[in-house]
């Protein structure tokens, strides 16, 4: 049996039985310090020609969006700060120096907005370029973990949908020339702002922390859209045992978002916004979504099949099969 | 200017410039708790073709090795105790799945020896097979530093150098076959061994924890003979501004090594051993050389040159352009 036959997501789940139980479902790992404090670990691979392409990502930007892609990951485990990371660079002998200070610099931008060192790392030559990090950050008042909505949350996002997508197509020229007359100079900059420099939520779970209501004990569902709004919902649905009803009419689009032909599929799965998608009890998702601007209410988790999506205008499905990007098939 | 053109010392000059003065200069970086306690981190590369090949490592071998190499460099930096690791995985799709469990069932081997767990991770797909592991651990208590030597103290190894570097041409079939015979077989399984099961020394750190002298500060000059004996000696003498003085009759070597013709040179610059090479106050030096079996007095640290290198007996220089493996060259 290959990898190119399992896919990467039952690859994932045998490798799971090789960590402590539970380990591999969340967007990041713990481990407890002694004073109390937990610390958050996350590790993400980055490969040229997969993750990313000369193309469409400078060097500098580059650097900034594999800091920012794995900040994101701790953010949705629910860190409100930032330790550090470590780089794990390979790459070919003629590779410029130009090409790896730049990739840096990107790395020392991010880190710089958004907390933490660059704590080490390694590199070796290799055919492919590629990036491996490993950020650290530490936790709020507890952990964020996809399966601990319940039904009668609220389901929250931090932002609008799709647009990292759009700026793909942009950026990639693949986007329909007598389309994009259609789109403001506003929303193309923004489109490819967002692929470019995405921005990890800490911001969003230092609001969620602050605003915990103090009768509430901590309980927080969710993870990141890296690989899609639809994906995200989906996984925190199932893994809190939960069907989810999405407002089709709250789809959190950017403004005029709508003049792209392909708007609801690419805010659904689109993929790599890096935002947050929280369920959370509705008074503390109320208070977030006032407090937080860019927070809307998408949805509720309600009693159904572990996982199920439909529209709650008129209860249709939504198709299970639109998802992210899975590796090795 | 290319990486090929750099080098990797080189590289990893530039690069230091975006940590913490001094964080790139030892094997792993630090990151203080508020407990008190401090966390040593270290991520390491390995990629096929370049740090592991089919032909001489088996994939749980693989694993072992990776997992083994980097809680090297947590030992070489303090730690008496490992949390656990982060695996990054590349593999093209034809990736037998069968190889990568073997490669985790061996991360499980190391782990379950030397402590610590699974921490997450990523996989991708890519062209080549590759592993980015992050180890993290405790310090006991203080840390090993490469600069931390003075004239005056004794150097000191934890075991023979050489053998992994033997056990690799033996595996690869380049030692010479009418040579071969003249090697027991304890000797070349010993070799192979070492080469396919390395052990990190985190025993060492324990029992020089153990045996710190009541009256004296922790100071430990050291780092981890990975890259060679050599260039270990000559890296703790160059950071701690001291010369070496090695004692030719005292090279760390198994029993019968010397029937390899290139004994010395292997033992000198064989690399992969995954020994600690110590600098020490010689009370603490000699209790541990007397406590720990395998722990030898090679030299000492003198007042010289920074990084020089002669032999005590005639005060000849070692050549200094004996080094470890350089990439992108």
């Amino acid at each position: 049996m290959q990898l190119a036959e399992l896919g990467e997501w039952e690859l994932l789940r045998r490798l799971s039985a090789f960590a402590p139980a539970g380990q591999l479902e969340d967007d990041a790992a713990l481990l407890s310090e002694r004073s109390g404090r937990t610390l958050v670990i996350n590790t993400d691979v980055l490969v040229e020609g997969v993750h990313f392409s000369d193309a469409t990502v400078s060097a500098r930007d580059l650097g900034w969006r594999a800091a920012a892609a794995n900040l994101s990951d701790l953010a949705a485990m629910g860190s409100t700060s930032v330790a550090g990371i470590t780089v794990g660079l390979v790459a070919p002998g003629e590779t410029p120096w130009r090409w790896v200070e730049q990739v840096y610099e990107g790395f020392a931008e991010a880190l710089e907005r958004f907390g933490g060192v660059l704590l080490g790392g390694d590199c070796s030559s290799g055919v492919q370029r590629l990036l491996a990090i490993t950020a650290l950050g530490h936790l709020g008042n507890g952990s964020i973990r996809r399966g601990d909505g319940r039904p009668g949350d609220w389901l929250i996002c931090s932002g609008p949908h799709g647009l990292s997508r759009l700026g793909l197509a942009l950026l990639q020229n693949t986007y329909p020339e007598d389309q994009r007359t259609h789109l403001s100079q506003t929303l193309q900059a923004e489109a490819i702002r967002a692929h470019q420099r995405p921005i990890p939520r800490l911001d969003v779970v230092q609001q969620l922390n602050a605003l915990q209501p103090p009768e509430s004990p901590w309980r927080v569902g969710g993870t990141d859209s890296s690989d899609g709004l639809h994906l995200a919902v989906h996984n925190i649905a199932r893994a809190s045992g939960c069907a989810a009803s999405l407002e089709r009419a709250a789809l959190p689009m950017a403004a005029e978002f709508t003049a792209v032909p392909w708007a609801e599929d690419w805010c659904l799965s689109g993929g790599e916004d890096f935002e947050l998608v929280l369920a959370l009890e509705p008074s503390w998702a109320e208070a977030l979504c006032s407090q937080m601007p860019g927070c809307t209410h998408i949805g509720y988790l309600v009693a159904g099949e572990g996982g199920s999506m439909s529209w709650a205008e008129d209860g249709q499905r939504l198709d299970p099969s639109i998802g992210g990007y899975c590796h090795f098939q």
